[in-house]
């Protein structure tokens, strides 16, 4: 298998982070990182894509084979069309088309769950497997499907699990009550523990470390949040019926006080399911970049 | 492509179906019936469907190519495994192998549910869609997903929308609360309107029809039916992202007094997810007997 060199470029609500990523189809590297704030509008937005990709590829001791992109949202990877999000600057935007021309070099555009996902199943934790979730739980929370081993994005709508209904009746921002996000997001226990107590915190992973200490109100937030997360991966068993589900992004920080209950959660609520092994992810906060960078090499070995 | 001719037989809980099916990978049609009461034991079901291929291949005009069988419950299609039932007669058992030897003619065994699917995918009410989940509402509830133009089986455990909580609170036979299929299979309809009035009805079909009549009990029970299975299909839409869902099964005969109520109270849920059209299956009670035959018909062809 050829070893590539890419660019890859992970667009996030805040930061647009780059990485210069080597390897093949089955397993790569990243060596060299860069980032910008995500600015507020499209052209000011490809100019830092721009910039990023030159940046990096000076930097490089290889040719720079292709680029590949992520990014959140409804996203058409096979087309490379950014179709839709709730807070970055486009709108049926044609990334891959675009970006190819400006950067002479072949660009991928993909989203940015799906991408993590396909690393974590091509190279880390799901590696081997043939059906598994892979759940990066963060601001918010979507799955990557690998279903019959390969990605599933249904045209770019699956996988939305953050936004299944779990009864607990608290609204969403996206309009449905219930959302498993809305009380089991890395943000959303953040949250939730400082509207009950006044107390700020800096994000889950404090949280965390108050259960920890064992203080009720951060045990009470943990604990809606383990049963709301617990309620949609068994929705995941009754659907689709993984190997595994593989739990990522800050909150899987937490480690075993984040798998231990949630395991004995969907113990005391699955029926005939098959039963998904709980693991965490191995690859991190470079899932993004590294299924980013297997986008691209992807695309070159399919051309 | 070649036409072939193939015995297929629909194992169900009271009855075992079979018919003479001629066609090719694309179309079928069944022509010669057949059926028996399916037994209690295993060694006499073999026997049965021993009698019914049997039958069907001394009324056929042509050589027999091969034995389609499909089954509820857990099956590994993969192998041709019946992995787990309810209630009929078997755990992990090999019907492949063991009727491949008996019969003499190549056998496949697969799932009643996803085989009725493939039918409606490749020559019904779904054709030409790549995403689509096709929905017999019947005894129990349970979904074919066809995803990137696939059935897809989650090594036989996919599908079980019947089985997702949604919030009702009626316990479910399952070990679960709040299932689907709970309220909205056409057993449950007729159930509840019973224990509702005390009045016994023949099943759904008078449901519907005092629903038409605008008689309150029913039309309470109903709309209980309808509002379960729009929160069914919401997380349909919410994980997978189908263009279409097929509604099919008894329940389906009720036509517009179904999918429009449906098509009503999935509008006001929905959200931010691809809205699926809702379509009647177009194959009715054929579907399970065409999808067996046309897992028959592509066996043949991989081989």
């Amino acid at each position: 298998m050829a070893r590539r060199h890419v660019v890859a470029v992970d667009i996030g609500g805040t930061e647009t982070k780059a990485a210069l990523v080597t390897g093949t189809s089955e397993v790569v590297a990243a060596q060299k990182h860069a980032r910008r704030a995500t600015p507020a509008e499209l052209e000011p937005l490809l100019a830092v894509i721009a910039e990023l990709v030159d940046e990096l590829r000076q930097a490089s001791e290889h040719e720079i084979d292709a680029v590949g992109i992520v990014a959140p949202g409804i996203v058409d990877e096979a087309n490379g069309v950014g179709v839709y999000t709730t807070n970055l600057p486009w709108s049926q935007f044609p990334f891959s088309t675009v970006l190819t021309e400006r950067l002479g070099v072949p660009v991928t555009f993909g989203h940015d769950v799906r991408a993590a996902g396909l690393a974590e199943c091509r190279m880390g934790a799901a590696k081997g497997l043939r059906n598994a979730v892979v759940l990066p739980i963060g601001t918010g929370i979507a799955g990557a499907l690998l279903l019959d081993g390969k990605i599933f994005s249904g045209d770019g709508y699956a996988g939305e699990i953050g936004h299944v209904n779990v009864g607990h009746g608290v609204p969403c921002a996206c309009g449905q009550i219930g959302c498993v996000e809305t009380v089991a997001s890395s943000a959303a226990i953040a949250r939730r523990y400082t509207a009950r107590t006044g107390t700020p915190v800096n994000g889950a992973a404090e949280v965390a470390r108050r259960v920890k200490d064992g203080e009720q109100d951060a045990v009470a937030v943990w604990h809606e949040a383990v049963d709301a997360l617990a309620r949609g991966i068994l929705v995941l068993a009754t659907l689709l019926g993984p190997e595994a589900v593989v739990l990522g992004g800050g909150l899987a920080l937490a480690g075993d006080l984040l798998v231990e209950p949630l395991r004995d959660r969907l113990d005391g609520l699955i029926a005939f399911q098959r039963r998904p092994e709980l693991r965490l992810a191995a690859l991190g906060d470079e899932a993004g970049f590294l299924g980013a960078a297997l986008l691209a090499i992807d695309m070159l070995e399919a051309s």
